[in-house]
């Protein structure tokens, strides 16, 4: 098994993914915020990049939520906006969602032609890693970033799941990258949400009042459920 | 003063550096060669990509050595191969250098337009951050990878700068992957040569007996110089 991470999404088009689960990770907030509504007993969640996708999105699908935000505000018009606490069960349970969300989608799309592509985030780490030993497969784990450049908050979530699974798989081969995000993610653990308050998103999210949300998405291991993506839609799989 | 890092140099396209001192970092081997045989007397060296323009850049300059690898073994016909300990005082000394080194080589391209571009390693690391507190100037340091692909070495060297600078000029502000870079090497930093020797170059260098440039690159601070890239050449700048 070998463990690899790419920090910008860009870099995925030179790996062969056929036989490789990818874990997508767009911490602030789009993953965080995906496996919570799942969590929450949405029905599906279908990720694109801009309003007038989500729009025709919402034409196809038929009755559904809208979310989406841009520079951290919801888009007008929209149900709901980007923070993880605004898809509570009351909200979202038996709900299809359209979310626009521009880095995530673009690092859920990098991962085309996956063997498995999930959807991570601090909340649900060991219930991905766990299905990732079952699969035995090689995994990457996809940074989203942010606008093309690399986000310390989704390499810090990269690197805490390169420890998880490096531990129960110590044979597993990591990457560079792979060790770089270990080892960031090791130095960082003891005082994570101050490091990720002190983030690029991290003080935006705190400018804009949201302190909340950065604690929220850096909470470990409070959610089992594993969202997975195929053919343009998030869902979860029935075990 | 800000203080970022590249792990690819296809990231830095986007940055605009007419006011940003650029660092390259090639320390497998290219920077820490160059570093070595410019503190060792060589007047000039000009880094190309491939083998014909190595020989074209010949035929311009004059009578010079010859120095590159491919697959780390020196290249048919030249003078000299990639590890720093070819570059002695009795071969270089007052001579000019022709020097295949492709990642290197893009990496310093990928700085064009900076407002300085400085050749750093871990052997002239204090002396690389003395220059960059004297300007003031916002820096880059742009770790030049292998083939497209993220290297431990060059980011771990990236990060001792990183920590050097930050802890000189406190005030300054550091990007997530500065951060990032930085919490890597404070990781690493007590078990740097075991660290370097586990990455994928470092692998190789070991497989083909080279650990001793592993080593010998990985050593702080033994050089004061600091080369200086422009128009196609490095030298020394008289101070």
């Amino acid at each position: 098994m070998n463990i690899n991470v790419t920090f910008l999404p860009a870099e995925v088009s030179d790996i062969d993914l056929s036989n490789t689960v990818c874990i997508i990770l767009d911490i602030f907030r789009a993953t965080t915020s995906i496996t919570t509504a799942m969590a929450n007993g949405c029905k599906a969640i279908y990720p694109v990049v801009s309003v007038e996708e989500a729009h025709a999105q919402a034409v196809q699908t038929g009755l559904c939520l809208l979310a989406g935000e841009r520079q951290s505000i919801k888009i007008d018009g929209f149900d709901l906006g980007n923070s993880p606490y605004e898809f509570s069960k009351d909200v979202v349970e038996s709900r299809h969602i359209i979310m626009t969300t521009t880095n995530g989608t673009v690092a859920i799309r990098a991962a085309q032609g996956s063997y498995r592509t999930l959807i991570g985030s601090f909340l649900n780490a060991h219930a991905v890693c766990k299905k990732v030993l079952e699969y035995g497969n090689d995994v990457l784990l996809v940074c989203a970033g942010t606008d093309r450049m690399f986000s310390l908050e989704d390499a810090l979530c990269a690197g805490f799941l390169v420890d998880i699974i490096h531990r129960a798989a110590t044979e597993a081969r990591l990457t560079d990258a792979a060790c770089a995000a270990q080892l960031m993610y090791l130095q960082a653990k003891d005082g994570l949400i101050a490091t990720a308050k002190n983030s690029r998103n991290g003080k935006r999210l705190c400018e804009i009042n949201h302190q909340d949300d950065v604690e929220y998405c850096f909470q470990k291991d409070i959610i089992e459920v594993v969202p997975e993506y195929k053919d343009g839609v998030i869902f979860l799989k029935q075990s």
